[in-house]
């Protein structure tokens, strides 16, 4: 784990007459592929019947053109793309997940993590359900099916089902005449819609998904609300639970999201200029030359080069063939000389004085590495600036941090950091500064607990991510 | 729907110590291949923790040496091979089926097909069940879980589960600690069980899946039984649920299983001998030689030599290469002079009178086209003999013919059966001599209602095999 | 090597109009799939265009719909199927080659082998000829190139070019506008021709090819024969090179070809069901059943029973589902248990004296299984015919047995083989009923010589399949 | 043919002990994968046994660890990217070529183009010559092969060969005991060599995939030179053929190599930067930021800022993703809409006067498009700059261009051009400030022909890239 990793990315498509729908989804979740590249799906809604495909890989992988042949044409869709894990299991937990129950049939998207996920599974296994998969989704799927029996309509259901689920959930739900989007009432994840020429509605994690088809950015789903796409127009419910202080998460701007990404009114990519900005102010040097690691590092450096007056420059070319079929060097040894991946242009930077602007430090190896490549392409001095705070505490709300086991900032002092990294100096954006990066005035809160600890909502007792793997084995079989 | 289907096969292994019961799945499901060849898959429990590998296609592809290898050993296994349809949905229908529940986990391998799932289901969707596929095997499922709430153990919810549901059901299900045969009351499908030397426990639907690994046939599972193999040792339970007449599917004998299977006691091979011998009888002919259609109308070619004195003769050629993969010529207007799959041997048949022997008519084509290469290959008179019955009803009981619709039998009269098909005789084993052909005695009865149409069971009422998928999209979303 | 293999099948196509030749050579193929199953590859021509597809893989995993279509319709086409060896180059040296040459373009199919290659090839470097890979169909295509520059027409070239290659070749050539059948003047290889009702001419290496694709047999082509098929028709050369003593290859009719194949006037099936029937004279044994080793030992099964007396019977099934992906067991003695490919037929072979029949004893190994198997099942006796003589020496026109080393005949006497195998008795058919078997009366001869050590031709000095390799690395570069 | 392609990259390794040279060719190839994505391969010397591998695709897609595996270790590998046309052949024509002739064997990399192939071939077709492929790299081989024949080494053929190839060649020539590199006296084409610490040399075509593999850079191949690896040490031979004017490819620092890597002792990365600063001397206008277009349009636009003193910001995103497995959108009228591979960031550009930095104009149609991108994302001004003079003739030397019908420059005015763009302003780099931006001195030259027409070497007459096919196809078969 040496990067973070986003969960997922959601996707919807509602047309006013049938179309290529699974087209949409395809082009929309090539540009949400950022967000999870372990499995991806489509469901298209032909008429109320589902045509589902869904495999590990990535979107262009899975999607080949017979493929999405065979999806059909539709007047709705959903698609997913899920983040990478290793070993079994991926195929069976891709999106979106189909169920069937007494009111017809149901396609869900998810993005984000529960809190209260165990404690609603213990709840419905002792009422006699079977669980097909270990993620939340299918957890929120049953929740909704059991208000279903009792509600007039699917929104009601998913209305009533929002005050039993907590955490951070930005759904897209298709019903067999209805697609609705829904994001948790603190609005951990984003999620957007837009509409394109031809009247289509597009939901999506991320505004650039929007971009991709030609759709025109509507507006943000609020925290809390339910959007209700059908024949009859659209539909918002704003009062389906109570009220929570809204508080998107911070990581989407600084790392999660692309830079061409509008969310909740923030532009990424300013947002990471500001913090290139606000990084030059914490700890100014004397510099010759600053330098983004590419690709998520190159906002801030144009942002920090802007405030501190000295050089852009580019200091790495990455090797974009680079893929998940890339096989890596066997010894570690060899891997020391190795830059197959990312390459120092030592035209750029030899002989210099190199700020070098990253956005985050997991476990400091990457760092390490890149710190030295610089020194050897002839850096006279490296210095490191990260465009976050440190990294000190467990998200629950959808990331794949889930321990302070492997996070060097919960183990070192920052000098034993710049130590280890071989950095000459190193500043990391300071907790003080993520409103101003934010361009946020007061009335805005954001969440950023992985940095101060201070978490929005309750949080699991049981944390570790296979937990349901685990609870099996050990429970036996009486 | 040229041919007949089997719906599935099941296999298991229980081993005393952690082996490669993958590689045994392996092996068992190449055996069980002819009765299903659409997908598979195989779960391994190692001390608790389920692998699962299901996937379309043949066992040979599905399972490279990579796949095997990923599933790692185990202490017990769980396969199944599934028959082909065509279209969507095959890869989420492979099983086994895997669910966690309240006490644990379970994976469930089924044969055969349900007539009261359509109650049932709707029975549990009315509580909020949700469901994933449209098999019987999750209905099963849900139903053994609700057992198990308050069942002490895993195999007392199974016989609870065997009292609510009704049809055609060998079932092998693993739970962490114990892997479980059952068999439905009237048998309709067949389960046996053997060892090998080295104390492994094997499960499978036909006796030769043990040959394949060396284990030691040991005995059928009985109708209604409950084989409970575990650490404590194997328990048979066998008053599960109330007592039925015993009712063996006939066309197992007649089609499905393999020759060198022996089930309940009776040897495919010989039962289908017997078919040639006393189909000898029922309209005798001159004739110089009897060939058979391969590969199922052999054995019966043999039994009619034998019994005719007309000597057995090698008819045709099957092309061995000719798989799934096969594409088949654009026009009819072409097909008729092409003989990829089959070719008759002319040195064998021309100017002779040839008895030729298949093992049904379903749609009359084939047959058709058979008898037209015999004619082109020289032979002076076709007399077509077929070892079953007409096929004049629908199956209910795990097979693909539910429906009259398609069945020549049904619509035609013999004679015009002969005529269409090209035939200068034509005649079918005689329902009378089926019992001779079984070689039973009085005291055991068979399942042969898609000959008789007297049915061991009630039937259901809504038989279209996609019923869930049309209840769905009728019901809408309200 | 525990089976012998034919190195290769080819297939030509000529239409008067431009067709689907692409699917006519892709039928034929199929069909001629058993003598080879490395590679396979088709060459339409496109009015003087060449389109090539070639790769490793039996022929319906390469030709797949997409493959198919991108090959476009021609009005010729030459196919090839090459034989199965392991490890590198095996894509390189797919057939039909295609070589560009001075007068235009050339593809070649070839089947058999020729003795004076490495003379061809060493006086072709010697003036600077490169190769590409280390077939003889390369030196075949270089020696008519060079024919070509002093010849009139592409098959004055190709009749020169006769004169100086020797040994075994039957041999499908396509020049733009010609297509060019050549069989070696002493008739090693099988070589036929028919045509279509709609006017298509076709050249098989064998005439189940024909059958395959609807085509009628005209004849076989004559041993030294060249037959041109061009706009103006068909020509016949018969006088290319001087006369040869005909010598077809028995081994095609023993083993390697199809049994419903006709070679030079001989149906393989008959011939085969002969050596059955002289089997039972050789050493007359009291049995209760014959069975056959599927697939090649059952026609002269039938033939042995039906001397005999003594019933014929299914002894064994072969699981058809078993193929090239097929991963066998790790451990040789788990082996012994396995019965995954062939599984005898208990309830046939029980307390019976059976004689088993099977075409080839090459190593022993898979000979003395297969007894095993019988008495495993509990036959009281196994008496093994072998429907040709002992396989005595090597063979250098094309068929993979190229030295002594691996040949169990001729390191062991009759008896010590039969106590190997473990069979009661064993009686190979003798050298002398050869004659007998092919029915041949005193005009026609045939090539014997891996039973009688008589060759034909001049044999090579350097028999090193691979001597080329070596060559190559043990003159290094001065 | 929206863009242009370097027509290929080399690689040698040679390791003075066996050791995994296959693995050091992948990374090395993979560091050169921009100069061609159409087939790759990879050729082992192992004690001059050589094992080889070519297929189509990209280099992470046909080298799977079992392919690498399978090539084994070796003393010395030779290695090739192509790149990418569409249409049949490509596999037969992929790199290394490796032939078999009299003084033993050869494989070859070639990148370049020769301008007497058509020559040369048909003399060597009329001593009898065959060709497999349409490449000048077989016609290379048999050049080399014939000199071999009276020449007392290999580097004396290839200094013989010299004498008689003309044009652009940069070849990686291995025999059973040495690796040779070869540039053309002209240099057209890159070609370097490298050590690393373990004391393998490298050979590759830019000095990136020298860093890949932790090489360190020794020095570029001079034009005209033959550099000999042997376990005698190095050999440099000059003065193989008559000497040449340099005129390495000015277009290779434009556009075709990596920004990291130094040619011919010029940072391509710098020679980008001074042509974004000489462009802001063409023709300066008044803007707010400068962008470039991703990715090969950044180091300009870094270059324009710093001499302009315009801001820098980044533009656009660029989807990673997007390879050559998407499916473009079916309706042109839909790809208006649809900004899939890049998407502006409207954040940076919205409401301002851009300058928009470009490496070339092709067709037109590309720029176009991107110039539309801005102003629907709100830019004010879009002022295209081009880093390189107007592209108007064909080049003989190894790019894909060798017609001028495609070219927008050749039948446009600069202010057509500008008005078909949709553009504000338009200017190119001038022809004279090549030089400068190339740094160079009066003492070195390069060849600029595609922009100024001046070719340093004599010219085909037949420049039809398929010439060989339609040759042959008019010729036809007499």
């Amino acid at each position: 784990m040496a990067e973070l990793r986003e969960e997922c990315g959601v996707f919807g498509v509602f047309s006013p007459v049938e179309t290529d729908v699974a087209m949409d989804s395809y082009y929309g979740l090539f540009a949400l592929q950022h967000r999870g590249q372990e499995s991806c799906g489509i469901v298209v809604n032909d008429d109320g019947l589902f045509h589902t495909y869904k495999d590990e890989g990535l979107v262009g992988k899975v999607f080949t053109p017979d493929v999405l042949a065979s999806l059909g044409h539709g007047t709705m869709a959903v698609g997913h793309v899920r983040y990478g894990t290793t070993g079994g299991g991926g195929r069976s937990n891709a999106q979106p997940v189909v169920v069937n129950h007494i009111k017809g049939r149901m396609a869900l998207a998810h993005n984000g993590n529960l809190v209260n996920s165990y404690e609603l599974r213990s709840e419905l296994e002792l009422r006699g359900a079977i669980f097909h998969t270990t993620s939340d989704t299918e957890v929120i799927s049953y929740i909704i099916t059991q208000e279903r029996l009792q509600s007039a309509s699917i929104q009601e259901a998913v209305a009533r089902a929002m005050r039993r689920i907590r955490g951070a959930y930005s759904l897209v739900i298709m019903s067999p005449a209805k697609l609705i989007a829904v994001r948790d009432p603190n609005g951990f994840r984003p999620l957007c819609y837009g509409k394109k020429e031809d009247g289509t509605y597009v939901i999506a994690s991320e505004s650039c998904a929007l971009d991709s088809i030609g759709a025109e950015f509507i507006r943000d789903v609020e925290p809390g609300e339910i959007l209700v796409f059908s024949k009859e127009g659209i539909q918002s419910i704003k009062d389906a639970c109570g009220s929570a202080a809204h508080s998107p998460c911070v990581f989407e701007y600084i790392y999660f999201s692309r830079p061409d990404s509008v969310i909740d009114g923030i532009s990424v990519h300013e947002c990471r200029l500001r913090a290139g900005e606000l990084l030059a102010e914490e700890l100014p040097v004397e510099a010759d030359v600053v330098v983004g690691v590419p690709d998520s590092g190159l906002d801030a450096a144009i942002g920090y080069s802007k405030r501190s007056g000295i050089p852009y420059e580019m200091g790495f070319i990455k090797n974009k063939y680079i893929g998940r079929t890339f096989i890596s060097p066997g010894q570690s040894a060899r891997q020391d000389g190795v830059k197959i991946k990312l390459n120092p242009i030592s035209s750029a930077v030899r002989g210099k004085r190199v700020v070098m602007v990253d956005d985050s430090i997991v476990r400091g190896t990457t760092s390490r590495r890149i710190v030295k490549l610089l020194r050897d392409a002839g850096a006279a001095e490296v210095h490191l600036r990260v465009s976050a705070p440190p990294f000190l505490n467990p998200c629950y709300y959808g990331t794949d941090i889930d321990s302070r086991d492997c996070l060097i900032a919960c183990r070192s002092t920052l000098d034993e950091i710049r130590e280890s990294i071989g950095a000459d100096t190193l500043a990391y954006l300071s907790l003080e500064n993520l409103p101003r990066m934010l361009g946020a005035d007061g009335g805005c809160s954001f969440c950023s607990a992985c940095f101060s600890g201070k978490y929005p909502t309750e949080i699991p007792t049981d944390t570790h991510k296979n937990r349901f793997e685990q609870k099996i084995s050990e429970k036996g079989d009486l």
